[in-house]
């Protein structure tokens, strides 16, 4: 039986980016089916579909087959695509608040946020290196929030995330893989509905070192944070080979693979590229996903932009706000 | 065209290995079809196929559409699936010796070897890290051998290897690319008939380092290398970042990526698992491929082993033969 849930939020994002234009393609093709959302945005943004200019989340539904639900959220100066504009940072930056705030409260099912520029938010004093660390701050859940992406068929979240590749080995720590593993386990049961989740951890090195003759990092720092979640009674296997990790059989035998660098997780989900990769960020008191791809500022207001992605962030953002509903008050 | 090619000489493998069981089941797909092959191996191996004991290779092809051709090698002790006997070394090294003598003279028109066992050929003594070294030694073409991995619509070609991940970043140089930049350039004209190969080079940091906020390589060593392709005339373009370097759009904008490490390369092709990969070593005299997969020692004699990989090394050894003599014979 499919949980009711409320709208999801749907944030601006960088307004010169594609962030419009795959707003209007997304709602045009879940407005029969769901899952409804309201965008919180400037309307002016939005030409090109019929408008629902709404005072609250709660009159998303009703109007959502007829008309793209927003709530108004003024720009200082109005929006070129493709030109950067930093007066209008501060609009970008209040869409995430207000949005997080509604799915604090309860009135919005969670938050999915379109890409922003983050150079244009740094030139307007925005003191997060990204939205995942703002998020982190208006909505953490006493864990660090952690990034995962995902297709349909795969999950995968990098340990260490945007460092070099030389930092990512030297900085690789099993209280990061344990923490990681334990903040992952935790959100497939609360947010996918995963009772007993499989976890499986990718080698730092070729083949996971085999037997130590490439490198000891899988020896003695990946294995021991494997026991380690064992130990926490998570189903965890590793360090695995990361090679043979992601063929379509081995993706049959888990239901999240941990690894240990950004390009470690992101080569097999780009690479299969299915439906578009979903951004998630887990280990938040909220739901929150988003599109895997930038602002695209080159293709902004072309039509060109594909809004597979946030279609796909959409979608899982609803299932993930009916997971919880389901473990909040279980029929 | 098609152009005439000897039979293709496949070597006999680790004998305890799935090599018997895939080589059968290899002829019979292709019996028909082509291309033509004879095995290197002890005819006792093959039970489970009508044999054609030949004493020259130039019988194969006659034997080939009706019965295995096998030009006989005795080992020194019976083989049983699973179990490693170093007695049964030598035939196994003689076997590869023999196959390469043969492309050498022409009369085979390339090398495919099954899998072979390291351990048991270097307790027997075997001084080389594995086939490729060997093959360099025996017909290495005046550059270092290169390891492709191929699967329809990727190539990739790891310019580290079996190193830790560590070592892989600390030790890659310029020189490195631009040699394998070099040799692939000349075996993608040589052996699959591209005119002007176009090459993509990953960097090795995420986003390929992000103008050298993280990690400096891409600019100091993988940049250079790039130019240097250039300016010896390949269409080489990078370093690019690797998460969006395997998407489907990518793959179809170039012939072989050069890849910084093991996984990198090696994660992609794996991924998509298409007809299974083939393993192709560039700079030999001869053309050599084989299925990329080992011997497979749990499940050997069960008759669980899947050819496809093996099947794709002959018909992609077919291939390379058929450019190399068009090149050399042109119609």
């Amino acid at each position: 039986m499919t949980q009711t849930i409320p709208p999801l939020a749907l944030t601006m994002g960088e307004p010169a980016g594609i962030g419009p234009e795959i707003t209007i393609a997304a709602w045009r093709a879940v407005r029969a089916a769901g899952p409804a959302f309201c965008v919180i945005a400037d309307p002016a943004l939005l030409r090109g579909a019929p408008l629902a200019v709404i005072a609250a989340p709660e009159e998303a539904a009703r109007a959502f087959p007829d008309a793209l639900p927003v709530l108004p959220l003024a720009l200082a100066a109005p929006a070129e695509p493709g030109r950067l504009d930093p007066a209008n940072a501060p609009a970008v930056i209040a869409s995430i608040e207000r949005a997080v705030g509604l799915a604090l409260d309860g009135r919005a099912g969670g938050v999915v946020t379109n890409p922003i520029q983050k150079s244009v938010l740094t030139a307007a004093g925005f003191p997060h290196p990204g939205h995942t660390e703002f998020l982190g701050e208006l909505a953490g859940g006493g864990r660090k929030p952690v990034m995962m992406l995902a297709c349909p068929g795969l999950r995968v979240v990098p340990v260490t995330v945007h460092c070099a590749l030389r930092d990512a080995v030297a900085r690789l720590t099993m209280a990061a893989i344990l923490e990681h593993g334990l903040t992952v386990a935790a959100a497939l049961r609360r947010d996918f509905g995963i009772a007993a989740p499989r976890l499986v951890v990718a080698g730092l090195n070729p083949h996971a070192g085999e037997d130590g003759t490439m490198g000891r990092e899988d020896i003695e720092v990946v294995a021991p944070a494997v026991a380690a979640l064992r130990a926490a009674g998570i189903a965890a296997r590793g360090p695995l080979p990361a090679d043979t990790l992601f063929t379509p059989r081995a993706r049959a035998g888990y239901d999240c693979a941990l690894c240990m660098y950004h390009d470690q997780a992101l080569i097999p989900v780009k690479t299969l590229d299915m439906d578009g990769g979903v951004n998630v960020t887990l280990g938040l008191d909220i739901v929150r996903t988003s599109p895997d791809h930038g602002t695209a500022l080159d293709i902004a207001g072309t039509g060109r932009a594909d809004p597979g992605s946030l279609i796909a962030a959409l979608r899982m953002a609803a299932e993930m706000a009916r997971a919880r509903a389901r473990k909040d008050h279980p029929a």
